[in-house]
């Protein structure tokens, strides 16, 4: 059987070769990177490389750059606070923030950074507490058993500590991650909005780019800057075409492990719907900014998100309707199904999870519009409500055993929700009437007008007038007023007649039920399995194999490398020179008047941006690109075009990582923006 | 080998059985009809019927109704000319149109009617012409003849006279189509856009419905109602359950006899795609109309427009994607292979089209969204640029010999597209802005940034740059300045430095490579294999089978009957009671004042919409639904939701026909609108 077992190594994906790979810092693939790279980490040098990454708990990655705590990430990971900080006093978005001294760095509401301290195994005690389960019970017990762990993990520090359970190879690999949570975020730089999204929509994704996608933020504790010991100081001289790169991020998700049918339900059932919801709404917004400079600017954030968002599904949409990439996948399960099927014991052990896994796709395919629309959120687009339902849910689950709560509710949990729901965060009254509106309608166009749940919803009120009910009638813009409902909790909340809260215990109802059936009748299904087929694997090739992306900290290697393109090479560099090239005196190709004025001072063969063969997806955004020495080369914000199939699968000879050239930060911080203070501080001079 | 043949007559759809089928005149299903209701029309009611139909050039269907040039067809139909002649002052989308008088009916713009006179088989001739070409040349062939013979059939009397040479069978049959054109067409009767399409979007589609979609339209000849020998008088009394019902109507498109893998095109290249810009333009125009009632007013049409085509292409989308429905077309394609193959004969003969098809598709698929774009005008979606594009393409071909153009500027075509251009339609300047902004930013987003024509189109400008100068700067508004244009041809039209004129140009030349390619690569080739896949389908089964549809008239068959949708029994009738219930304050469900007072007048019982089981698709829209007796029971407006795949195949057990009962049509005249003359020449008191 050996011809056979060769066969299934090379077609059961994912399988570690060249840059391909998002390694858990545990388990890197110490071997190939010596032969690939002569390249061989101790780990006196792991611990530094994991203590000197961050994450932005809100969806993003970040690095230690300084001793005194200053950060560094993307321009696009903190936009949400540069709108936050602005007013129409205040046009921080467009004019850029440098704070001129520590005294002016601006806190950004309800922002959480989480440094990741140690990994611990729990897999066996998971495993126990769900042994012989399925269903919901499997569902309640693992779930029960994760907060616990993660509970006395945190224990009374979790204000300073975050703990989580972290499910590895879909399920198969338990791993307790323990973070220092800093929740006090300060914003110190950040280029105007035409500077850090050069190109915008169009250019996002796309190579050869011109974008500095940087800012700069500085951690405090008990109000002042955090002394780190394990930073990554910035070269401006970068890497050379060919040498080694690291990322250390946090890729937000991948389904590369995933069933043929599960890819199939992702392709059918929920890609194309969810694109054109998507679609919907940014034509909505892009009106909406069409109508003034105000309206432009409050939309800003939510527009660049759902264009992101589009770009991102139609590259995972395009890679999976490709039939070579379902068949490729189609074979790799065949050769593992073949592997089990043909010992008494494989039999067994493993069973036939992937019969489960596709019985439970009908289920899935019925109850997905429902969940993303009810439990999702997409059907109740407004802060009011939003508030509204960390109120009344977690009024409710706070009165529960912690073990028995829903997980985003675990005690271990709580800061940040505490955080999330208390932030300062503005409301705009005519915005949240619009996009309310337009979502509460789209539940009655999904869900179907004579349905029950959407009849109680509008009774005989049209969408918009439910909305102005909320917009115009709640008072939970009130911090205060959330605040002493979050601490009064389910008494006072239920005796709340906050519109907003009487809508959100209506929706909460029916929400839970539909995350009920999804959890038990698809969740525990497809988890169940995938802890088989994880054994499976495992069984098979050992931990070659790297587990999907869940954002929790990964290292992924590669070399600084073009590609080509339809038969043309795309250089690894650009540089400042292709920038004013590419300018027009319009958005998106705007140059800000900062770079305008500055044009004379730079030198215009600086490189600007930069690809490699790293291995990233989403959430990797701000991740530090490293060399061998543990020296920032790059700040990763984004990938090619051809890196979007990477949810699903790594092509080497065509996925890039996008970066900022170390050099660009240099010029940009010291000539640009005249930023001598933070010039200062990071290249000591 | 008679079980297989069998089985080949059972599996290669479509095949006719019961009410499947949207049939020619000439080849009706006079066995099944007769024995099915016992229906066997002669010679003179079949003439009768095809003069009695009508066909709006526009995209709709119609029946004369009076003597007096009467036109019964959708509220949605002539929506169009309803807003052309609304302004500020008169409200005739919101508030309706009632003539008083046959001097108060109003011209509807650029509107056009057709009445078949006779259909003529011209196969012979076209394949004739065609004879051992291909590529290019088999298109140019073909399209150089079917001009021919229609320059010959209208000879000077093209501005009363329209000849068209129709497809049949997928190219399979050529029918020449004799028409008379009736260009002075006038609004007599449109009800208010709250009874007109009383539950908007949500209840599209759907049935239970409680909907007027009516018009009446009045049509004139040398400024004079139009005489007309042959109607279809409406019978109040309508049809019962089970009754025999027949729809005469102009069915736009089918795709029931596409192969395979153009199937596959259609599902994984064409559809989502397609819908997703569809769902952001609508996004775009929501948010348009909540600006103000005046703007709500002006996007009113180009939105309904825009989710009709949003739903019915979501039921196509839907219906590829079951894999059932995929796994039916693909066996009755082996079928009909397998019969190909046994036989040297056949297989000398019919060759194999599936491979030559199947080929085509790469190319399909490659050129799809530039197609659109560029050609099919999406990405230049403005009035100003519409009208430049038919100038300078128009004067073009105009210069060339008539069997050398573009078939839509052949000399048969020219009076419509006279009378399209002069047409007086307003134009709102702010509206243009927005559409043409976006379509020019869709043209940047799907060609890319730096394709060479982007470029050219840009320049260093924005696309609202490019949409201002169009929309501030063209002067095509005046209507006087078109005809000269237009009269002057190519020399006036070259030296026209008008700003749409001069885009145009740009436009005209990318996008005519483009159609070439298409033409060449794709449509030729299609079409010449869809010639032999239809010899062979008659080899087999003679003309038992119906050809798709081609917006030409077509006969269905069917009865008065409910359906079951998930275990529910729907029933065939609603009433005017239903109406009242589901009313509330709120667009779409809003009652028009007209029926809020005339509620104690009207009797509660009326029937007011039904189902029945007519194999219609999208251009059926107003089609008589009649009786054996050639009298009006119903008005055809929809389908409901399960229809939607009858672009694909057809489910006698769910896909349904939805009309106006003629009991509602009487009612509306007579109690709501007291529209007595109309009333009196309808119902004859």
């Amino acid at each position: 059987m050996r011809t056979l077992s060769l066969a299934v190594m090379m077609a059961v994906s994912p399988f570690a070769f060249a840059a391909e790979g998002m390694w858990t810092l545990d388990n890197l693939p110490l071997d190939t990177m010596k032969q690939a790279y002569g390249f061989d980490p101790n780990a006196k040098w792991l611990d530094h490389a994991m203590k000197g990454a961050v994450r932005l708990a809100g969806g993003c990655s970040g690095s230690f750059v300084s001793k005194e705590g200053l950060v560094l990430t993307n321009h696009h990971c903190v936009i949400g606070c540069v709108q936050d900080l602005s007013s129409k006093q205040h046009d921080y978005v467009n004019n850029g923030f440098i704070a001129g001294n520590r005294g002016e760095e601006k806190q950004c509401p309800g922002m959480e950074i989480n440094r990741l301290e140690s990994t611990t195994d729990v897999t066996e005690r998971v495993q126990k507490a769900t042994a012989g389960l399925s269903g919901k019970a499997y569902n309640d017990a693992k779930k029960a058993e994760q907060s616990k762990i993660e509970a006395e993990c945190a224990g009374k520090q979790s204000a300073t500590l975050r703990c989580d359970v972290v499910e590895l190879y879909q399920g198969g690999v338990q791993h307790l991650y323990k973070y220092s949570r800093f929740q006090d975020v300060r914003l110190a730089f950040a280029p105007e909005y035409d500077a850090g999204f050069f190109g915008g929509d169009p250019d996002n994704f796309n190579f050869p780019r011109y974008n500095l996608d940087m800012s700069l933020l500085r951690v405090y504790q008990d109000g002042k800057p955090v002394k780190v010991k394990n930073f990554f100081p910035i070269n401006p001289a970068g890497a050379a075409e060919g040498e080694l790169v690291m990322t250390l991020g946090h890729p937000g998700s991948t389904q590369r492990l995933l069933t043929v049918s599960q890819l199939e339900t992702q392709r059918d059932a929920m890609l194309p719907w969810r694109l054109m919801l998507a679609h919907e709404f940014r034509g909505l917004l892009l009106q909406y900014s069409n109508q003034g400079e105000e309206q432009a600017r409050i939309a800003q954030t939510d527009l660049v998100s759902v264009e992101n968002g589009i770009k991102a599904r139609t590259g995972m949409f395009q890679a999976l309707l490709a039939p070579e990439v379902m068949q490729d996948k189609r074979d790799a399960e065949n050769a593992l199904k073949a592997w089990v099927a043909e010992d008494e014991q494989r039999r067994q052990r493993y069973g036939n999870p992937w019969a489960d896994i596709d019985a439970a796709q009908k289920t899935m395919r019925d109850l997905y519009m429902d969940y993303v629309m009810l439990e999702g959120g997409l059907g109740f687009q407004s802060q009011h409500l939003g508030w509204a339902e960390t109120l009344v849910r977690g009024a409710a689950e706070r009165a529960k055993p912690d073990g028995e709560r829903l997980r985003e509710f675990a005690e271990a949990r709580m800061p940040a929700v505490r955080a999330g729901l208390l932030a300062e965060t503005p409301v705009y009254p005519d915005y949240e009437l619009m996009r309310l509106t337009w979502s509460l309608a789209k539940v009655r166009e999904k869900l179907g007008v004579d349905h029950p749940f959407v009849r109680q919803l509008l009774g005989k009120d049209s969408p918009e007038q439910v909305a102005k009910r909320i917009v115009e009638g709640s008072q939970l813009g009130d911090v205060k007023l959330r605040e002493s409902l979050w601490e009064g909790g389910a008494k006072a909340v239920d005796a709340s007649s906050d519109p907003a809260i009487v809508l959100a215990r209506l929706i909460d109802q029916q929400a839970r039920q539909i995350r009920q059936r999804y959890e038990t009748e698809v969740e525990a299904v497809e988890k169940r399995g995938a802890e088989q087929l994880a054994a499976a694997r495992f069984a098979l090739k050992g931990t070659s194999v790297y587990p999907d992306a869940t954002f929790s900290l990964r290292l992924s290697h590669g070399v600084i490398r073009g590609w080509e393109e339809k038969g043309e090479a795309v250089p690894p560099f650009t540089t400042f020179e292709g920038l004013y090239a590419r300018a027009t005196d319009f958005d998106p190709f705007k140059l800000a008047p900062s770079w305008v004025s500055a044009k004379s001072k730079l030198d215009m063969n600086t490189k600007f941006n930069q690809v490699s063969t790293n291995d990233i997806i989403g959430g990797n955004s701000g991740s530090p690109l490293i060399n061998a020495k543990g020296e920032v080369v790059g700040l990763v914000f984004d990938g090619n075009i051809r890196s979007l199939g990477g949810a699903y699968f790594f092509d080497e000879a065509v996925n890039r990582t996008v970066s900022v050239h170390s050099a660009a930060i240099q010029a940009a911080l010291d000539k640009v923006y005249a930023a001598k203070h933070l010039s200062k501080e990071l290249f000591g001079k």
